[in-house]
């Protein structure tokens, strides 16, 4: 379709930009803020641009960050002993809203996967490596996500903290809160037996 | 959740503004906008700023428009002495990108609602009633939903048209192409044996 006029067509492209927005979901979204919400165009347009300019990546969680300080990286955090190492944002912002943990985390912005290029170097491991040898960490919790390329990730992280001489955790997998053992699939129920827990 | 940096909660808070978009998609979109495409974030703010600046509507159609003539109010549309009412802008691009049809339109942007406020102003009823008195409109295609405001809409317009003295027609309604008699809902059903055409 060409029958976009130049401006509105650049826009629905760079909405199909986003993740989960395809053409359709694009033409709506550029027609709702044209139509009714321009107010909140402008103000989407105003928060990317401040956004970008202010955010960036903290240099010892690797979290994003705007301020001097970041605000997973303070002393308190520290003194707990305690480094938390996750996939993505979205998993520390998880951990943080659904948990009491307050120590210290680091993003790993991805996991260990060769056939995508993305390798130790990409992780950032050598910052957590400094990380790890700074002597405050005591317990290094992995919890990258359960799947073959996350406990891969989890594998190497726990070489290198072992190497470290810090103490090397990994998050409990097993039935979900609320699930009934009847529904769960096969590999979380071996899963759950095998990593029973004495009560 | 007050655990976000103020602009990042910010550049959510106004994700969560576009048609569709829960909490969970605007911090998904945020983060991958930051961590992974922040040419594409660039963009975005910059398409935005262009297309509000830009974009307005056509005082003869209500559609939207960047330039002086309109696209869609030609005087070979004009000439074709057709007329086609359509409730949003997007049923103007899937007529458009569906059928040879190539004559002007008219935006209704939204449909007659009189619980939600909406009545004969708020369509521009008074503009269309100036295209139908011109002289030069000899029928009138009413393309409206057939939802049962829609059907609302279309009987209002057939009084104004027939007052204005231009042939009106509906766009036809029945069975989908493709579609089989046996898992077609009754109303389209009823409707398609009592609007059935000779052969």
């Amino acid at each position: 379709m060409n029958t976009y006029t130049p401006r509105l067509a650049r826009l629905i492209e760079a909405l199909r930009k986003l993740p989960g927005v395809g053409p359709k979901s694009a033409q709506r979204m550029a027609f709702h803020l044209l139509d009714r919400d321009r107010q909140g165009a402008r103000n989407l347009a105003t928060a990317l641009g401040e956004a970008l300019d202010a955010i960036g990546r903290c240099p010892g969680c690797r979290m994003f960050c705007e301020d001097q300080a970041c605000r997973y990286c303070t002393p308190a955090r520290g003194a707990s002993g305690l480094l938390c190492v996750v996939e993505s944002p979205a998993d520390l912002m998880a951990i943080e809203a659904a948990s009491a943990y307050r120590g210290r985390y680091f993003v790993l912005m991805g996991r260990l996967s060769p056939l995508d290029g993305v390798g130790p170097e990409e992780l950032g491991l050598s910052v957590l490596q400094e990380v790890l040898d700074g002597g405050q960490i005591q317990e290094m919790i992995v919890a990258t996500n359960p799947t073959v390329e996350g406990e891969a990730t989890a594998y190497y992280l726990a070489e290198i903290g072992k190497a470290a001489g810090v103490r090397v955790s990994r998050i409990a997998h097993g039935i979900p809160m609320g699930g009934e053992l009847e529904y769960v699939d096969g590999g979380t129920l071996a899963h759950a037996l095998s990593g029973r827990t004495p009560v």
